[in-house]
């Protein structure tokens, strides 16, 4: 153990700990949640310090050989993430996970320049204009833009592998269904191909989320008026870490709104719970379509990707449905969360910061995963045409023909009568207005019904 | 148009309003959304007034003839509630109606005096040792335990319908489902009973409500410490609101909590929000059960209460149940607003007591409501007998019994290989094996299967 | 009374009543919610009815004289919306207000034409080739748009006002506040730009807004393939609605996507959302700014609207703060019950449709409401330059430039032995360090700070 | 690598694992969410198992070699539970989680035996007379009432702490506040004894949970019918259970209701949620008394845990308050996803049942985080008597017993004139009526105003 001590006092660390006295007083406040930092954010927050080092050397504020041990400590930050020990759940709008990262870096700077512990510094050096309030959420903004693009890629494959399905199932008649009761008929592709159509507008919602989220508040340090940075780091930083990221980030024309108002995070997480909808009315409708599957729907044949019963062989349950729905609604009890605690910043900043940019980053990853989950599974989902067939030929829409011939009352009521039987209507029907069965089945046909429509 | 004034100015109000000044600013200055307020609401806070105005006689604070001038306004409510003009979601934690109130209240009692408007004082006289902070709230928690004895006695007829169908259906052997998908045998009734059961719960949880909700701060005044009041006033009002009112709430052990702690409307919120959960559970099984009714599970046949299509003859669609859905969606949206708005009170004072209130009555409105639809439809509510036994038939869980002769990966693997289809399954395992179809067939009853359970 | 009869029944209506039998029962099946139609809404079903009887009779599907007649009635709308009886909330996709609208019209058509009821009838006549599916979504958009645009200019007035009071209030420094603690200084102007720029970020989303949600599903009918509606027709009804409505629609590309998946409404309520965000915010802030006003930060004087207690003379509360906090909050709820009612649509339709619609119209009245509310107030607002002054100057912000003094360490040392009262840590600074007083005072102006940041 | 093969075909598993086919699948087909099990719910999973073991043992179902290998395996489970590598969101309702723990019991006594892997089997002998919806939801109970008792005692002291401030500021008289305005005077102490009493509240709800959820439906297997297991083991595995875990379950008069009814776990986090309110409620005030501490309201000192800022010496934030609320607004979050869990479950179970599991469990775990961490803040609060006597003495409510004077409305008046300041505002009344400052001085004491209350 080695002893650290700011004016608050002194604190035991273990001895290879590259973190210092600021990150393990941060762990004895706030108790471990068991939630883990995003990697990409914890990426992102190395490439700020990097990039901060950068340009503070450039500008001569930062001493050549301290800056360039910076700089390498935050290329080592796969090997260091594991000394980032906070939680992301802390309070203090970031501040235990700016400081963790700042030590980390000016110890292991140390370290590569020989030197011992305290050489190169976590605040004059690291931190160099640098303040929690504008490099956490700048940080948040470069991994949400990083995570998107991933996700957009998942979108894209989970589409492709939709309008297959589309083509696939595309000669495939069966019954539509409003309400969840027998409707007009539809063809199974036209259902896979509006699934396709719901994922497109996803498309473009994600694409413009980028566009939305690319303004960043670096260089506002503490309240967005620069307190504290020279005027020529304000107004390169947003460059420099553009560059070095290689994410299209752009500065904020106003650099205060930018660092109190978490606003546009509500608005990204408001366009990636759209995703969650219909992730969640797709997967649902192929629940839905795949029970039983005898003594439910029964036409889509899920994959058996695992045993689902102990007890009854053969039973195949919708796993991956149930997956990516379950992770539906946790995004939107994250949006939920997002709404509040954006609101609740107060005055030059928000407090809430931590949780805002944590669970957005979740929803990323818990969308990505759903989308990676149903790929494979849908892929493998077979038509069971059979049972199309023999559910659209009992459908009782089949009936709306002979409308012409009884008047919708009548056909109406006969149903009721006939407790909803195609069979027994059409045999009430034929005996009551005494005409042969055959002739009244010939009307019915769901070829005749889908003439309908077009 | 008379024309009224307080210290901020004159306004103008109609002449025959019985409402005041701050009524009418109150309407300018919160723009109207529309909401009415609950009427046991405002019959709550007449009589509050009324309480107020018979113990501040009896303790000789207030003159006899204006008294009971008031007491018999109060008694009017009914009639006078189409003056209360304020909007049940202003700001001022609750001031306007409060205001309101008096100022009809003042009014009409001059006006049963034969005096001029201004003759009974809306505040020295009506308001006489109240503030809004005490009587909001007191308000709040009279007209949601009347308003909870109203749904009690919904759940209980809901209960007992539901009991009457599982009597009904006790005998009517059924496939149980499990994920959607075909699971053992199960009895229809023993279905109802899990409702039931549920509903049970229910019943216990809102008698645990009034218990919870029964502790009141009149007396405590501006912030739970009487100020401004008269101690034996403090010490008898609950006592006279609770003979006057008839409902049986309590004075508060500590008024300054009682006034500023809003939690006991979340808890009790949370607890309504649970009956939303089994309405929500058993309208969505009574939808999937009827569903089809041929082309889905159909073993229920929902009653046709309106016509579902203009296009399609005999389609009736789970209206009822789609109603009572929709409204427990909204008691959870309603749920999550009170969990925030109760949290978000500050100090000595909850800001937000108005929606807390508006929205606790609504959420007891629309459970009411639904479950009075759900009542008289479900009575009505039939089985499809002939399509439970064939959704038993073919359910793959039948299969189940063939365990013992071929062991569960062949039994597995061949219903696999037969596309989920049960006979197939069957005729591929007979001839694989060489044994009669017959005798597999005999084996897989259904009855069979439910000797496995009890 | 008269009797009406469908096939389920007989049902009284009141001799009046220009609804019908549908409209009747649809009442007795859905108890009240005290929930009321916008009004808007109402005027899109009626467009759209009025839209459907021209292009009909233009295409010879209605008689002359019918159609005429029908499209009269539909102009009269503002005096037939009292017969529009049914619960927003009712269960049936929207299937009721749908027929309680046909009846209405159908039954005004007989009287212009003085005829008996029953003579222009409500579907063959007025609902021809239309569904309750395709009219109900697309009443729901138009009537969104034409309400967002309300919103929109609303949000443009409220953004006005706020930036005079940018310029009214640019010179006057005050201090910053991060986490509640004192900050560094900013100007009181700067933090009024900061909601101004929040607000026209909305004002991107809402003029978005419009583009997202244009695209319709009329002639779809039942479940988007057009069954039931002539080719032409189907071609040419967006057409025509557009028109008689003037509000920019377009024929969705897949009308059967569009009749399923509710999805944009989550997308529009996502971004309306944020504007609740920003409402709550600078609700909040100018809350906590010109709280006490003496006990607490008062560095805004607010408005008299109302008189804020009946015990203590000059009690000004921030009541329409508390209002447009209490919107926004409700706001938040719908936010979360449209996301997940628009997840939860089945197959061809989402049943869940009216609460969808219902609720992301209330929302735009509530944020309409809101931003009203607030346009007025903020007008009126003031600075307390004096209390700005006091605040700042008393702030221990201002010991940050002793730091190169006395060091980081050394100045927070003694902050923390003042008990954080800056004159007695200045008194003590001087003298553990043998500096005349005056010398560190000077040191310390909020001139001297502001300079750091630019 | 080894191999293991079930009907769907074979799979790779690392050599050293105890987990087989059906963990390896689960984790192929449900991407890692990062979530974590809670440990007790693993704990509580393999005491069920061991439960079974004993029983079936004792029922001579199984082998007694064999049952002693399971039940010593499962009092490994400490050392076991890293080879539990599912996640806890899978789909399957729980499947993954059950076959994993099966899987890891069965390898494990098989080499106990020194058997190779396949001895013991992990459905024939661990899962033995139990269903993934059993054994699941009583886990998930039995964790449920473990995790609460902590919290329970969590609780308990933070009330004592609270208390023991009570005391400490009894005598300190300060300023009270409504709508964040001056306000009727007010102890410290009485504010931290609301605080305790919201949290006696919760000690009762929290007492409560206990009972509510301690009925099981272990024993039901699949759907509650018990099937497949033996009518004795049904009877008595629930004592078994209670004996061997220690916790006081008991079994569910009604297992189909119990398996298929989630509303428990909705009810038990709405009562969790409403701790979740209180937290945030005095977390929140204790950030407000705190504020600035100078430009604020500063009647509270917060104890400085951590530095507050790189930038400013001494600047100390309320980051535990910022932590609990984080945690708060996280519990609610978790309510409303549970809410919908909950009643979206289908027909016999509930397919939902991970996320509600593990989302309660996390509920307990934040709520005892927020305790923990206040505890020990809460027990270092100083209060700052001169700042609380400083805002009380300028409260405008010290104008109170001036009404009697010069009546409501000149008071009021001359405060709005004064610009809310009350020196001037005396001086005003003072020079208008002709009285001497000091004479109003005198009047207006804080105490003076007390007395008004008691």
């Amino acid at each position: 153990m080695r002893k650290e001590k700011d004016y608050l006092g002194e604190v035991d660390i273990e001895d290879n700990a590259l973190y210092g006295i600021s990150s393990k007083r941060a762990t004895q406040i706030f108790p471990s949640t068991d939630e883990k930092f995003d990697e990409k954010f914890i990426w992102a927050y190395f490439i700020i310090k990097k990039s901060a080092a950068i340009l503070n050397k450039e500008l001569s504020y930062l001493d050549e050989e301290i800056g360039n041990a910076i700089i390498q400590a935050c290329d080592e930050w796969e090997e260091l993430k594991k000394h980032i020990i906070v939680d992301p759940l802390s309070g203090g709008a970031g501040t235990s996970v700016n400081m963790n990262i700042n030590e980390v870096i000016a110890n292991r700077a140390s370290q590569i320049l020989g030197k011992d512990f305290g050489y190169v510094k976590p605040i004059e050096h690291v931190n160099l204009h640098q303040s929690t309030n504008d490099t956490f959420t700048t940080a948040g903004k470069i991994a949400t833009i990083v995570r998107l693009r991933e996700l957009i890629g998942e979108v894209i494959t989970l589409q492709d592998v939709i309008q297959q399905k589309e083509k696939e199932f595309y000669r495939i008649r069966k019954v539509g269904r409003t309400q969840l009761m027998d409707g007009p008929p539809i063809m199974l592709g036209q259902e896979f191909g509006a699934f396709a159509d719901a994922l497109a507008r996803d498309r473009w919602r994600l694409n413009k989320v980028e566009e939305r989220i690319r303004n960043v508040n670096i260089g506002g340090t503490a309240i967005g008026t620069g307190i504290g940075a020279p005027k020529e780091y304000v107004l390169k930083i947003t460059n420099t870490l553009r560059e070095i990221s290689k994410v299209k980030i752009a500065k904020a024309d106003n650099l205060i709104d930018c660092t109190q108002n978490m606003d546009v995070f509500s608005e990204v997480h408001g366009l990636l719970k759209s995703l969650a909808v219909n992730i969640y009315k797709i997967s649902n409708d192929i629940r839905l379509l795949s029970s039983g599957p005898n003594s439910g729907i029964g036409e889509l044949i899920i994959p058996p990707v695992q045993i689902g019963s102990s007890i009854m062989p053969g039973k195949i349950n919708p796993v991956v449905s149930e997956y990516a729905m379950q992770l539906s609604l946790v995004v939107f009890a994250h949006d939920s969360l997002i709404n509040h605690a954006c609101a609740q910043g107060n005055l030059e900043l928000n407090q809430f910061a931590p949780i805002i940019v944590h669970y957005t980053l979740k929803s990323l990853k818990f969308l990505k995963n759903a989308c990676l989950a149903l790929v494979s599974y849908i892929d493998k989902i077979k038509a069971n045409e059979e049972k199309c067939k023999e559910n659209l030929e009992k459908s009782i829409s089949n009936l709306t023909p002979l409308i012409n011939l009884f008047g919708y009352d009548e056909v109406s009521n006969t149903i009721k009568e006939a407790n909803y039987n195609l069979f027994k209507a059409i045999e009430i029907l034929s005996q009551k207005n005494n005409l042969p069965k055959e002739e009244l089945l010939k009307k019915i046909t769901p070829q005749n019904l889908t003439k309908l429509g077009f």
